[in-house]
């Protein structure tokens, strides 16, 4: 079992990450402050894990929420229907949440925690690599609007975050995948040494060996910790952890969400980050290839889906939160390991770029 | 002109207290900080005040987005509608909101500001007395959810409040009265002084003398700062200003968002509160019917609706935030000008005066 802390001040709290942990009560009783529990979880996780997390519950006035799985349901609706469930139960503001399951059920349960009655506790158990390496720890909460992505939420802190990585024995392949992006991400913004290990152990990982993935998990989390505590709340340096996620949130909403998953998104745009540094004359051609390699052999796609075109992804990158006051900033590569978030670039490499990867 | 400062740390802000400041670009000018502005008004405040306001705003990106008025449209369905507009016109994480009306669109677009992009600028313009004396400061903000009033919302404090004492001048009589009852609460709650100074000049309030109303409101955002001050996510102390709100949200709920005015269930809410502080033996006959004769002064209810039955009541107020681990908690009277929260009632108490008003 390893443990690691996220240290923010009176809202710091744990991350554990081990093999079967879900069923022992000490990674939770002490994270619940009060007698009330709901479980958020969606139809594809329930059945395999809500009853380890139960088990060790009965003690507690117990609600749970069962959504339906897929980033098309992480909007307000969806977020009503735990809203609802929560105040026929008649849970208090003394209730714990818990989000068991992917990034979806996280992101949401998350927002649910910190409007419901102006703010309830809440602790992340994530069962998909994506949500276990990203977005369960660093407080970012939200769900999707038509008109873009996580553009409604909160930074919202659970008080822990529970990381069994034997969930990840049911994870499908597409989705491992998809995880991987994200991990590959934190090599290119800020683990060089990172970065070659996964070159080097991609199979182990692809083949599900536990204690490379136990590696690769604890790593990862450590560098967005580390980013997180230096800047919780984005106002500079935070912004790298959204490298390629500029132009794969363009890829989602321009595919209809759920399509593509957010892992693959963010795939193909790093690879389109790694091209524009490259005609910045950040980055060299060989890093370029080798990132291309690499999501290859992760099986990801390296490139946006035909039928996008260079204006309508200017139209959609254009409603991104890291656009302020009219000028689109955009996270690129300095090397391998060292990312800038940035306004100051050539537009005509942009446009250049665009059209390379929409031809 | 009178300023007051809300001291939160690095959450503080100034409120300002004037006539015709509304067109002042003193203001306004040094909250916003960036170049887009949106104003959230609805339909019967923008007749009569956006001009003015949008006067001074030529210089910003403004938007502005018109509500229904009313608080039956106080939900995420019409918070929706802030979000459709704000990024339909592409505003980022650098907008500023400002919040031009009564306490809807005051409690609305605070939490569209809190959730919008994860958080951005707001500014408070109150329009009505009640939203000047009570929902414009402390940052309370939220929608309602059919099973319950502002049980989604988050706590989240505005760049500055604007309070132009010559808006009052269109409010309806009814509104002016609903707006006394929050003021009468602070004198219950915390100030005997201001309370006696209410019984002396309710007929200058009654007949709009401005000298008059500014101390009211300056005295009562005094009061309410000061509570905020000492505990801003209501962990504690802060649970006194909701006195008669527990029976009042109750009366709300049952009636129907929009039917009673918030302040008339809380006029009626807090005759109910010190009934049953009188049966508890706190507070003397004389002070009960001292508040009634206030409020009929004031031409507000001192009654919940017929039709409502104690049961009912038990129902709806179960429901509301202050109730912990299925422990009822109300905020009971000491004396005038103190009170108290607690669970430390005699049940039968509260339902003999139940009963008393349900008769």
């Amino acid at each position: 079992m390893l443990e690691l802390k996220v240290d923010l001040g009176d809202r710091s709290y744990p991350i554990f990450i081990g093999s079967d942990i879900l069923s022992n009560p000490n990674y939770f009783h002490p994270y619940i402050t009060g007698k009330s529990v709901a479980i958020v979880t969606n139809e594809t996780v329930a059945p395999l894990y809500l009853e380890l997390i139960r088990s060790i519950l009965a003690d507690y006035n117990l609600t749970v929420v069962t959504l339906p799985d897929g980033e098309q349901y992480k909007n307000l609706e969806t977020l009503n229907l735990i809203f609802d469930k929560l105040l026929q139960a008649r849970h208090t503001r003394k209730t714990t949440l818990i989000a068991l399951g992917g990034g979806v059920v996280g992101d949401m349960t998350g927002f649910a925690a910190a409007c419901y009655q102006r703010g309830v506790d809440f602790i992340q158990v994530p069962t998909t690599l994506l949500s276990q390496v990203d977005s369960s720890v660093g407080g970012k909460t939200g769900v999707n609007h038509a008109l873009g992505k996580n553009m409604i939420g909160a930074f919202y802190q659970p008080n822990a975050v529970v990381i069994d990585t034997a969930t990840l024995s049911t994870l499908p392949d597409r989705e491992l995948s998809a995880g991987l992006a994200e991990v590959i991400k934190y090599g290119l913004i800020c683990d060089p040494a990172f970065y070659e290990w996964l070159q080097e152990n991609v199979e182990r990982l692809m083949s599900r060996d536990p204690e490379a993935l136990s590696y690769a998990i604890h790593r990862s989390c450590q560098d967005k910790a580390r980013v997180v505590e230096a800047d919780e709340k984005e106002s500079g340096i935070r912004a790298i952890l959204n490298l390629g996620h500029t132009f794969g949130h363009a890829i989602e909403t321009h595919a209809g969400y759920g399509v593509w998953l957010h892992g693959e998104a963010v795939a193909a745009g790093m690879v389109m980050v790694a091209d524009l540094s490259f005609r910045e004359g950040k980055l060299c051609k060989e890093d370029v290839d080798g990132l291309v390699a690499l999501l290859e052999s992760v099986r990801l796609p390296t490139q946006p889906p035909s039928g996008i075109s260079p204006d309508r992804f200017i139209e959609l990158m254009a409603v991104d939160k890291k656009v302020l006051d009219g000028q689109l900033r955009l996270v690129l590569l300095d090397s391998v390991g060292s990312a800038t978030v940035t306004d100051n670039f050539n537009p005509a490499n942009l446009m250049d770029c665009l059209e390379q990867f929409c031809s």
